[in-house]
């Protein structure tokens, strides 16, 4: 069985055998439909996220999108999945606090777009158990990254060596989440600076330090 | 025109008057119906709140449930102002960190619990307006109830004078809503405390002084 001819025609590469590589036919497909699903969610939310608006927005059949994605659950999970394949790296300013304050503000910045992707992920993932999974995944994923800004901090010594970095991050961005997503409070431009301020006076006082087990490992 | 009989037999006064005061026969059906609501979002979520659903269950004529609260948005919003109506204080232990600590143990009860109904409210006033406009104002006020909370610490001398109580209890309560709302990690018995403890060292460092206006006012 033959895909049906679901790409648009500038795309169309009628002489290229199946493609599944990176950036090859399969990859393009991907590129074009989570695009749409972004469009979409952003303009009208998961109410109006349809498999059928997003196959028709990404010129693709609607054929395709239902095997490959089976339902909208899939559609918001893979775009979940897709935004933890970036290369993205936490700031690396110097400081801890400086680091911090321009974590904070990328996601300030993400969250008060209008309209806002990653608001409209979350929002989804309380209807999708699907994409709850892979929201946390990511969420998951760029915590994990973000470790990386904290050992910086640590081999400075600007942090003592047993310190919690998961504690110390959530600590530093949940305020932006908590006002921005659930509060619904307006936009502070201090925000980002206040919380990374909490979370590196809290952290030099000893807050997310871990018991250290046993000697110095 | 006078209403359906629309309650259930053991709570009708054929002989009452039309009642209005607190406590009367309209106190009652919308204590009824918002029960009722709780429970429905409990059990079905938003996806299966219906006026219908909650006319039946609470025993209440459909026509006076439409006539009374509109659609699904407005019983949500009448959820969440009543729950503004109750009469909570903040916890008063004794120290800044015992009440913090005592009011996210509240918090974060009322979150693992299964269902939870503020996470459903929370969940819900992503979709209608009216729920969001009514979960912010929720919010609002328990979080100036809990200024009380920062008051009684800087009388006790734990805080400095010019503390902004606001940004203290975000600090001190986000990372429970992020936790188990946004990114829906296993509940951890420790994270109360250790929020508590964060928001009460960064405290007395200083992170949530205000510069002093002119002399002490």
């Amino acid at each position: 069985m033959t895909d049906p001819p679901d790409n648009p025609p500038e795309l169309a590469r009628p002489t290229a055998p199946p493609d599944r590589r990176p950036g090859g036919r399969t990859a393009r497909i991907r590129a074009q439909v989570l695009d749409a699903v972004r469009a979409e969610l952003g303009e009208h939310g998961y109410e109006g996220l349809t498999m059928e608006g997003v196959a028709a927005r990404a010129g693709v059949h609607r054929a395709t999108v239902y095997r490959r994605w089976q339902d909208v659950g899939g559609l918001l999970a893979d775009v979940l999945d897709a935004a933890g394949e970036d290369d993205w790296q936490p700031p690396n300013t110097g400081s801890l606090r400086g680091d911090l304050t321009a974590l904070n503000d990328e996601i300030q910045e993400s969250l008060v777009a209008q309209p806002s992707v990653p608001e409209a992920l979350m929002a989804a993932s309380f209807r999708s158990a699907q994409a709850a999974h892979a929201q946390h995944q990511l969420w998951e994923d760029r915590y994990a990254r973000c470790e990386a800004l904290v050992e910086r901090a640590i081999d400075r010594g600007e942090l003592p060596p047993h310190t919690d970095a998961r504690r110390l991050l959530i600590a530093a961005t949940a305020p932006l989440y908590h006002q921005l997503v659930l509060l619904r409070t307006a936009p502070d431009p201090q925000l980002p600076g206040h919380a990374a301020t909490t979370a590196t006076l809290a952290a030099a006082a000893g807050a997310f330090t871990r018991p250290a087990q046993g000697e110095e490992s």
